[in-house]
């Protein structure tokens, strides 16, 4: 039988049998994602570079739909498909950042179904969206502000079913208010501000296509 | 102390502590919701021909947000604002409704998180938006498409999070398979398809207003 370790996640009565505590410390995580971020980011705003007819604004939606896109698919994939990561010895790197992230929001390491499924959806169809997103923008194909738009509104609702799925039961899943704010607020924050500002901007240059195609039909009459 | 009558819904272990039997017969229920959905198309349908200019599609979209529209508002807005339906002994309608169809589903009888706050999210911002959506076809507004597609994916998502939640969950909650056909996956079906081909139909007419778009400015150069 298993020795059983202490959780430091609340609620208290939490179950976990088979917990394994967190190897790495939170600067530690903090620095591996910080510097794979920057290091994709610096990449995409290089590579962008080279064509001279891209705007800065689509070269930092690249770099935005790159970066969302592979968190997605890497960090939120693996804990989609990973029941068992608090149970993880071999200080796994993925398993490290959700038994950290738990603190902020113990339905990581409970397995909520209703988590499960936000973040099963986003890691399969909005982690390939966005790369496809960088494409479209990379290509300038005519799906490109509809997809992002797509994506944005997903992540958006995606949000708001994570946040108000919280609040209905409780709002009880952080250690301290210290994680609440770091981590269930923080880490999400740039997930509510950065889509509504792509959202807006894609509803707007949609509806100006429709006003240009519109004075176009206008003139053939 | 209430008699304590017992409910007729699975898992047979859930408490509804109050719980008030349906009064209203299942066709008593689908004759009421069929002739007011009827009333609202045939009203819409009837508005829309006036204008001469309007398609078929067009005027079949707008007896769809309509349609939809006021479900969301009134039979889900209901549900999401009344946890404490089942205890209904008036007869109240909608709180037969609710309680019919826990048949299919008893997650929402026992008020479960995420079925909670995707109705919500369906009423409140869903609902509106659909009769914006009726208005918007009505006076050709620019943003009718991007407008209706933003909706149908809504529906989408919502719809997926509802399938998904379920089968994490064991995908036990309905009282027989005939009430798992007919209410959960048969009442759902028309939410998963409609909007899939409004959805690829207002992402061609995007696709095809951009593309007139670069047409027009290759052009102008």
């Amino acid at each position: 039988m298993e020795a059983s370790v202490e959780h430091p996640y609340v609620p208290r009565d939490l179950k976990l049998p088979g917990f394994v505590p967190c190897s790495l410390s939170q600067s530690a995580i903090l620095l591996v994602y910080g510097v794979s971020s920057l290091l994709v980011v610096s990449l995409v705003w290089l590579l962008s570079g080279r064509s001279p007819k891209k705007s800065k604004i689509d070269r930092w939606l690249m770099c935005w739909w790159a970066f969302t896109g592979l968190t997605h698919m890497i960090v939120e994939g693996y804990f989609a498909f990973s029941p068992e990561f608090y149970k993880d010895k071999t200080g796994f790197y993925l398993a490290e950042v959700w038994k950290e992230y738990s603190k902020g929001d113990s339905r990581y390491a409970a397995r909520d179904a209703g988590i499960v499924t936000v973040e099963g959806l986003t890691a399969v169809l909005e982690g390939p969206a966005s790369l496809l997103a960088v494409f479209a923008i990379a290509t300038g194909k005519s799906y490109s502000y509809i997809l992002q738009f797509a994506i944005s509104l997903g992540q958006l609702y995606g949000t708001a079913v994570y946040f108000v799925t919280s609040y209905l039961e409780g709002d009880h899943f952080a250690a301290s208010s210290y994680y609440y704010y770091a981590y269930y607020i923080g880490a999400n924050a740039s997930w509510i501000v950065i889509p509504t500002l792509i959202s807006i901007r894609c509803w707007n240059k949609i509806c100006a296509a429709f006003q240009i195609q519109g004075q176009k039909k206008a003139k053939v009459r």
